[in-house]
């Protein structure tokens, strides 16, 4: 019996030859002195989307949530338990992060899934459906146009959702006050999983672009 | 105003002159053909445990979702919206993932968190608390072990929350097929974010043990 | 008095001392056998996106007309005088050109004045008013998405544009025929003003993809 | 499949690699800070005859208006969308050009068709006969005189119909206005695409005259 998949294994190891051997120092302050990453990263489940991958982020660097489609529910202080919304609370009020991002990326099969709601569950449970019903209000605005093709409404979601995230996190009381006070700055990406380009969304306007690359 | 934090745009620029100059063919191919990772993992959003790292996985490798505390809620099929869920639903019932392994770790401030429960909320919505609850069966068999030293009850805790979530996989109707039918492989790993040691959890016991390293 | 703006005739003398020296040859030649353009480009007025500077193209190369937003307006066989008809006629009927390229560009500005119907005409006669009128079906799908941004509407019509042209050549029976019958192909292009970038109509998809550049 | 006809493509890379990759800086600010061309070129679709090539010029420098023959229409404000209308009020109303250079040329399709009305349309639409018959008043002048050769009908006509398309821009009550005023100037070119040589309209006389060349 296995009791971890091969590849984890042997890529564990590569890890421990390669960069924890290089790192260890870093690791074991890391440990000693506590996590203080300045940046909290909201990101998707997807295999090829991992932010520490893109942003060459190293051990400390980024405090990360990953759920299907990068989502952040709105504010909904019930009795309920909401993931994201404890990581959020976690990173900004105990951590205290100075910047969070919503990384978005291109293919994202959430959002694919939110273009077609009258798709069959994948279980009785439908839970993407009702996950990616956080994002109706957006996904119905785009779905409606059938002048533009499957992939232009793919891409258009993708982007209009990083930014109702965006809004989402500010219906958060403590994140609203921060960065009234210039103590948190909220940002979005998006990045093409095929070309590698990060798009980056310009705070003023909402539009994604890319920085100029020398 | 900065669009992105800076040390994310240099951190993409060596990801671009690096990792993706040498993979180009395989980030355009997983874009073409889309991902067919084998393995789910479940992580912690802490900035020091992140699965690509510890397990050296490139892109199209591990669909990761990442919460507070790396826990997975038992099966719910509300009208509510469940994130964690959401990513187990499509990862198994889309993505046909052949394992998938909880990864738990060490000082984890979930579970120092879950250790505490009359610590002050972070805030009004205490987030963090009503989420953690989802180990107060487990926690309160340890909280009140004053024997144990708080490091002990830590690294205690952190475990039985691995093996809790596992059992909670099961309470997912296509899990525990899958899993019955073999098609599914359920794994636990503790990361030792000090020593990089990773303690794999043995499926029959359920100890967390460490691979013979040649 | 300037009989020509100074800027032209130095550029003419450029053109004479330069392009003109290097083919004489070939310029002679097309005056005596007649120009046979393979493709004709329906390209816009705009100075930043001329078809012989983006496809480094020389005389008797390309058939060119250029219109505000490089429209191509419905088949109307009616007794008034229809520049671009007029034009595709001469192109396909006489000259038999194999290829049509419809070229829009980024930040136009006959589709900026598309998106907002309700701006004061320029002149009495609003003549831009009523030629773009002839995108309106288009327009309005994407004018009402408040969830866009305004770049991404921009973006998004000149695409959707492009093709409406294209299916606006298809109403021509001399286009229809001869496509039918494989001498005639109908291309779809999109440059970025900004970044040079040329994204090319998926034949298939509809969707404007960049070729791979090595 | 070919999505863009091979050359097309093949040039586009000469571009970027040549021309796009010296002036990148310009493109660049041309999109942020918009176009400014001074001068509106109304050419003729003719691929011998392209204006950036005979004046070299560059990107942002000439707003051009290609039909077949180079015509201006007269000022018809109607309701029905008016192609070469549309895009002399957007230069002159818009973009305030302080230049218009009706471009003709010899041996152009279009006049060549004004020259023989009897012949069979193009196709059953007659887009080139009804487009052409715009100069009709000026092809009769020449038509009948048969004691001029046909190639001597041909030169006379195309420099004919350019003072008559000058004429027609000053129908429109903006152009003469603005001309009035010294605010823009009318001009008019005819270039020999055998010789390159370019015949410039004097604008007392109207007599075309080839500048003194060093």
């Amino acid at each position: 019996m296995d009791h971890l998949p091969a590849e984890l294994l042997s890529g564990y190891r590569n890890f421990m030859g390669g960069r924890y051997a290089t790192e260890t120092t870093r690791y074991r302050e890391l440990a000693r002195k506590g996590q203080q990453p300045q940046t909290m990263v909201i990101a998707c489940c997807d295999s090829r989307a991992a932010p520490e991958t893109i942003f060459d982020a190293g051990p400390g660097e980024l405090f990360v949530v990953r759920n299907v489609a990068n989502l952040v529910p709105p504010y909904e202080p019930d009795d309920r338990h909401h993931s994201t919304s404890a990581a959020l609370e976690f990173a900004v009020q105990s951590l205290k992060v100075k910047n969070i991002v919503v990384l978005g990326h291109g293919r994202c099969g959430g959002i694919r899934a939110a273009l077609d709601p009258s798709a069959e569950p994948l279980s009785p449970g439908d839970f993407i459906g009702k996950w990616m019903s956080l994002v109706s209000p957006a996904a119905e605005t785009v779905t409606g146009n059938k002048m533009m093709t499957v992939g232009e409404r793919q891409t258009s979601l993708e982007r209009i959702s990083i930014r109702y995230s965006i809004a989402n996190l500010r219906t958060f009381p403590c994140v609203k006050i921060l960065e009234g006070k210039g103590r948190l700055s909220l940002h979005g990406a998006w990045f093409d999983i095929s070309t590698g380009e990060l798009w980056i969304m310009n705070r003023e306007t909402g539009d994604f672009e890319r920085p100029e690359i020398d």
